[in-house]
């Protein structure tokens, strides 16, 4: 049994623009037969490419917001003077307890500082984090945080697994995910001070979560571990370094198959096999960032997806408004608060 | 015209033992017919080893090192009790001047404290950094530091952008490398201190260096810029990241070529160029790691290389003897400390 639910959506975030969003939208709501839309954006805009689309009659309501926050916008300016754009409108519509769930493919960090301000912090998490979905050898794996902040302490990155592996746990389905955090190497003496405490935290901690340890860079596409927890700027640049690494491979097989006449004909012959496979590596299937630690859900669709990627957004954010990942958040995060405090007091 | 020179070996360091040193030096010393070698490690297993190979008679000589460091001894206990294996008499050599370059195959960290114990630090240069190279989609780009040290300050960042940049012009010949700090963004007002600071530090030195600014982790495959600084634990995770992503494309690859029997056969027809591209993205093939900021040059061969890895890392150390990086790093590294001291005397 599900209940009806609404999506709030910023139209104007992609870089490709509203269209993007409505052709997204075709495919969501016959997948979601009991979940509704509210579209913000510019209005004589969106009307005209709603009014071909009988199929989202009566399942997607438009909302006025007369500007739009570009990928250029600094965060704090957006938060000063972006309260009439469609973003804003788009978590606002949240925050007022008229949607569930938000989704926006604009600038991520202006749609952090937004969220942030509009929905704030779980009581006891002290930084929220940008989730990302990473393929491995074995199927999936969280990675986070991949960018909402430019540090982590110690207390930081055990809010970051404690998110991860409720995410892990109540969103992908797993009974007992396996939770690694990133380092130079596996062994406990590696790294430096941050991993090295948070990982004694963990090690330490009553929770159920299955505590692995280090992991290392190559761990991630293994699949080593569930969740990989790290701070966001070394995971920022891990994400985009794979992102890269798969381009160059993707231009390396193609100037290989290009050699030979013989390589040619080959690959023309499992040119089905090679589409699946550019189709699987490509980031607009993704669902791009999951923002966690806030009271609300939001999910960051890729800049450059299309509609196929958007909507895997949407989908996402419904998923999430279905369950109650921030109860988990929080209980976690208030044992961990308490054996901490416990810790201190018995060593004094 | 080039002068003789001698490469001193730690022949027991890789995971593959000694068989694969000596089938490497088979080509290399067909390579350069100028150049000596000596092998350190077990004088019985070694000598065996040589009898059956003729070309290498009055080019290779034997040192016996009893012990041997292992890929799980600490750094810390080498230094101590390391002064008996091959590897400490690897570098040893090199200090007492009957060497030009150590090469050694050994565990990375270990390596680096020896070779800092051994052979020092160059005057003004805060800490050694560990470069490798990166295959792009323009060529090849310098990274580093990719694992000497799990942190770096703002100063030793500009200390790893004048390593880099003296490598890539010296090293791989390029007139005016280019230079970026690996970041979270491109914008000047992205990332975190240490970064913000060093890319304020060299926009405003004079150095003969092109700093292009901040690059973030797509733009290293893309060869966005020819040298890529980074702290040695972000480095050493998107190194680790890059090889892991390689190796899952590679899997989906083979399983995409799998799918059906067109594609199996079509496979079949491109082996040649598929093959040539696993070569090319085999990581046994790179050189490994160059240690720069010290006395000396010590260059480490992966620990899984083969003969042919390890032949390019010795190939990578002959070159390094010939010319002197260290003259360039001294000389800017002094630019940067005069210009730093007279900014902070200007502001008095």
């Amino acid at each position: 049994m599900t209940r009806a639910l609404t999506v709030s959506i910023d139209a104007m975030g992609g870089d490709a623009g509203p269209s993007i969003v409505v052709s997204a939208l075709i495919k969501t709501v016959q997948r979601h037969r009991d979940v509704n839309f509210i579209l913000h954006g510019d209005e004589a805009q969106l009307a005209k490419l709603l009014t071909r689309q009988p199929k989202l009659k009566g399942r997607v309501a438009i909302r006025h917001a007369p500007a739009r926050v570009s990928m250029e916008d600094k965060p704090s300016h957006v938060l000063r003077r972006g309260r009439d754009t469609s973003m804003w409108h788009t978590i606002d519509c949240v925050k007022q307890g008229e949607a569930n769930v938000a989704v926006s493919a604009g600038n991520t960090g202006a749609l952090m500082a937004v969220s942030m301000f509009g929905l704030g912090i779980i009581e006891g998490v002290s930084r929220p984090a940008i989730a990302t979905i990473w393929p491995t050898l074995k199927g999936q794996t969280v990675v986070l945080d991949v960018g909402a902040n430019v540090s982590a302490t110690d207390e930081q990155l055990v809010d970051f697994a404690v998110m991860g592996e409720a995410f892990a746990h109540v969103i992908l389905g797993l009974a007992r995910p396996t939770v690694g955090i990133l380092n130079v190497g596996s062994e406990e003496q590696k790294g430096n001070d941050g991993v090295k405490s948070a990982a004694s935290i963990l090690r330490n901690s009553n929770l159920p979560m299955a505590f692995h340890g280090f992991v290392e860079g190559d761990d991630i596409a293994k699949g080593t571990v569930d969740v990989v927890v790290t701070d966001g700027f070394t995971g920022n640049i891990a994400l985009k370094t794979a992102e890269g690494t798969a381009r160059l491979v993707g231009a390396y097989l193609r100037l290989a198959l290009k050699r030979s006449l013989l390589s040619r004909l080959g690959a023309a012959m499992a040119s089905s096999s090679l589409n699946a496979l550019r189709r699987k590596l490509d980031p607009r299937a993704a669902n791009g960032g999951i923002f966690l630690g806030l009271n609300g859900v939001v999910v960051k669709s890729h800049g450059g997806a299309d509609a196929v990627g958007f909507a895997s957004a949407v989908d996402m954010a419904i998923d999430m408004a279905r369950v109650d990942i921030n109860a988990r958040i929080t209980a976690d995060r208030s044992a961990i608060t308490a054996e901490c405090a416990g810790a201190r007091a018995s060593e004094l």
